[in-house]
């Protein structure tokens, strides 16, 4: 696997939030609503630029396919009880959706937790949009959805945050 | 050690909160504040007991024994630097505080987390009069209390929810 | 949800390991191994015992009908690509599965992480059963059920470590 | 805090675990062992190059610092009861030290786990060094230290994983 496959990878993750109606634009938006108060001169392009860069991440990538593919696979009826009902009903003590979004907020460390808790129950934007559908349209299933959006918007947002101190986190 | 130990260390635990100006009614407080909107006949004292039950696990009293000994011994300048200045300044890129809170919030489960993140982030009630003599306070220091104190009102929140739900989570 | 029916999930747990060639014996002898050294008067009744104890949670139901729903659905060529391609061949960079692990080792904290690691690492009894089968078994997938197989028995030898220091980790 | 300021915390953590009685070629070595049966070609000149790569991360340095701070405060017998005796027997119970561990092991996403708990059940090298002094010298206290370079090893090998398959896991 070299570097090419890594982007193309990307941009299948990118496709497939697109088809659950998830743009990056949406979730860029939550990026630059989430840091405006810290960081007044921050654009929606550095915002958009940071949220491509979480999902140039393979552990992002790998949580989102897994998370959205388990979204799908319910909605199609091929999970067996009594899994199949927890995720169709986004039952609230199942917290498996929690962990893999997790593994996304910690890819800049553990100074995301805190926008991704606070996306998670003020539900701004994109977010609040897909906890809609989950609620009126009878077949539809975004348990994993919400959380993993909200979960790239404090990543990209916690990037952002270690980028403006000029800290090499890369490599 | 016995069992009486891990009492008395629960004792200890409290004490230390209590110096630090946090009672356990505060954070039962928190907890209601989270949960009456879920299950309106709940009880500030069944949030009190929810809280004495958290506080009652090993792994929680030692992650607030840790925090808040790094806390004080800051205050006390018994840190070096560069780590001295970090935590005196609650620097928003050091990450160890929501770790260790982390493992508080997860006794019982990743449910959690959410609210750990919407509590860290919105600072209602004690969390935002600590927050508030962080900044008015020249020598003190509580760069881990506050991520504590939201932590166990998160798990508190979390065993209320399971406890509804009947399940033994008990073991 | 009533307690009878997080009973109910546990026997469908136990049942879906069973499917997939693990029996509670095979973890409880995993457990034996990991403690006997520590606690020499040990017996296998008490590591069983353990095992169910785990099993019991529902924080740990879920995440090994998560990892076994999606090594199963796997077999089935039910899984999209790139996602199906990653699990079939338990692609080392794929670190779901330790994620998902990793919820099940912390219900009794992270004293388990480290028997974890070791078990994964080392793979004895039934661990390097599963994945000889992984490896001679053209279609068979066991990219999640090796890890939590490990998990389980991390965080029944992190529960008999408490248990014998007779704490009130219940509750 | 600018990029310098960030290699000169770098400088300090090596400096401090020199202190404490670890080399990165310590730590390299380590390395080099855990993954030489995976890239036959691989030189402990690349090995050393992941450590410091990984030793670049702030959340790395951060995790370090406290953890070493926490050993040396116990050793001057600043910390109150009942913490002191916890972290001066290393309690078997007491989990902080793992969980800061994790923090430097996810620096490079999940997949480090393994062989994070693997060294620290198994002790090779250095690491049964740390553990061999701690048992000997009556007033030494290295509860955090053997964690942290276990940590630091198997971030450093997941790192070089990652590399292998040109993955920009950078940024």
């Amino acid at each position: 696997m070299d570097k090419g496959q890594n982007t193309d990878n990307r941009a299948i993750t990118i496709k497939l939030l697109q088809q659950r109606g998830v743009s990056i634009e949406d979730i860029a938006r939550l990026v630059l609503e989430l840091q405006k108060g810290y960081y007044p001169d921050l654009t929606c392009e550095e915002c958009l630029d940071s949220v491509l860069r979480v999902l140039n991440k393979r552990e992002v990538q790998n949580a989102i396919l897994t998370g959205i593919t388990l979204d799908m696979l319910t909605e199609k009826n091929l999970i067996d009880e009594p899994l199949a009902s927890i995720l169709r009903n986004d039952d609230s003590l199942y917290g498996i959706d929690e962990i893999l979004s997790l593994s996304i907020v910690n890819v800049y460390g553990s100074i995301g937790l805190t926008n991704f808790g606070y996306l998670d129950k003020v539900k701004p934007g994109i977010i609040g949009s897909i906890n809609d559908k989950k609620n009126s349209a009878k077949n539809r299933v975004n348990t994993f959805l919400d959380d993993i959006v909200a979960a790239i918007a404090a990543a990209a947002s916690a990037r952002i945050a270690h980028r403006v101190r000029a800290v090499p986190t890369d490599d």
